[in-house]
């Protein structure tokens, strides 16, 4: 081996930099996304933001875990966007950690347009979005070559049909390619039948990662028409990615 | 600012490692990535790769530009295949470096597959997909709560109706969410008619990212029906990332 070690500087920003954690294991982040931690006077996180690089952190870092901040009479999501501005107006270097993309059904946007509209400068480095990472790193290839040219990563997190749902499942059953669902593992069973009914095939493969990238990953194989029974009987837990389609079996 | 640097330790895999350089940005390679790299002894690349980061290689580091390989008799994708395990079997330590993520669209599962039926031991280190990270470096988040909550990703290399797509685009005009394009400079136009004659409207927002993470990025927004015209006129050369929904306007 050649390998010479790397010294990755610490980058403070005056503002807030929303960084893209990806799936779980520490190493997993950009070396961007690390000098912004690094940097960092305080980190914002929640539940699926790294636990592994959060516990390298100096102890004069400020960490606020979200999932524990009492909310009282605004949303979770406006006590955190108040809390991203408090801290910047203070004059420190935020950091708001999430687990994979921000921009991939993570509300990063949300918390962009807060920051402008309080004139906090922001920037945002992107993440791996556990969508394709959890796959790839199970030996799940979203596209192959002469196997599939198109995928769709479709949130799973309203059953279809909910009023609120923004998701046409139909078309999404007519596609060709392969499917990632995200947050679906409490609906599973009701967007596989709603799948199925659309007229995707009962026996095409599909796979659920649970805890992709952590020591804790584990693999079920399965078809879309014993999808919902497998989630059940195999309890799945979340975080969990789905991905139905031919690369699933291979 | 609290900061302090860290130090990143080389890793080097025996076999060949898979890594996603992300978009082009050296900082945008994860950190496992970086490991792989400075331990590697080979490193087998192509155009998109991060190009600041080869720069930072050890003078002893073998680097192999496949762009530049003669072919002979035999494609560009086997003289790849063949390069990675000669390269392994004599006991070097190879990383294949690929510009994105090696499983969307970056033959990467081709070469694991190549890897394994030669015995060579092979990993897979995931990068940033310029399909989601160069929207959001330009401020377009695939997915926005309240507007958007699936995102499909297509190949372009091939135009529709051609005999070797496999993409269904009347099915992919019929959904909701956000579409991305990648490699679609050339057959954009072409796509964009598809996409209209199936019913997807005309005044949809959408806008072409151009060397997406470089200092030579350009935004050039538009909308669906204009998208063909745009790209001839604006002069679009690849690598291009183009996004059609109501998130390339936000």
């Amino acid at each position: 081996m050649t390998g010479r070690s790397m010294t990755v500087e610490p980058d403070g920003f005056p503002g807030v930099t929303l960084v893209g954690g990806g799936p779980g294991d520490r190493d997993l982040i950009t070396v961007a996304g690390l000098r912004a931690v690094l940097g960092a006077d305080v980190v914002v996180t929640d539940r699926l933001a790294p636990a592994g690089l959060l516990a390298e952190l100096s102890p004069g870092v400020e960490v606020i875990d979200v999932a524990k901040v009492p909310r009282g009479r605004s949303t979770a999501q406006e006590r955190i966007n108040e809390l991203l501005v408090d801290r910047a107006r203070a004059g420190r270097s935020v950091v708001r950690l999430k687990g994979g993309d921000g921009y991939v059904f993570g509300r990063g946007f949300e918390e962009v347009l807060a920051l402008q509209d309080a004139g906090v400068p922001v920037r945002v480095i992107p993440g791996l979005s556990s969508s394709l990472a959890v796959p790839a790193l199970a030996g799940i290839p979203v596209t192959h070559r002469g196997v599939v040219h198109d995928f769709t990563v479709v949130s799973g997190h309203l059953p279809p049909g909910h009023p609120d749902s923004l998701v046409d499942w139909a078309a999404v059953a007519a596609l060709r390619g392969t499917l990632v669902l995200m947050m679906a593992v409490e609906n599973g069973g009701a967007i596989a039948d709603t799948l199925l009914a659309a007229g995707r095939p009962g026996s095409q493969p599909a796979a659920v990662v649970c805890d992709g990238s952590l020591p804790t990953e584990r693999v079920v194989r399965t078809t879309l028409a014993d999808l919902g029974r497998v989630i059940a009987t195999e309890r799945i837990r979340p975080p969990a990615v789905v991905v139905v389609g031919e690369v699933a079996a291979l």
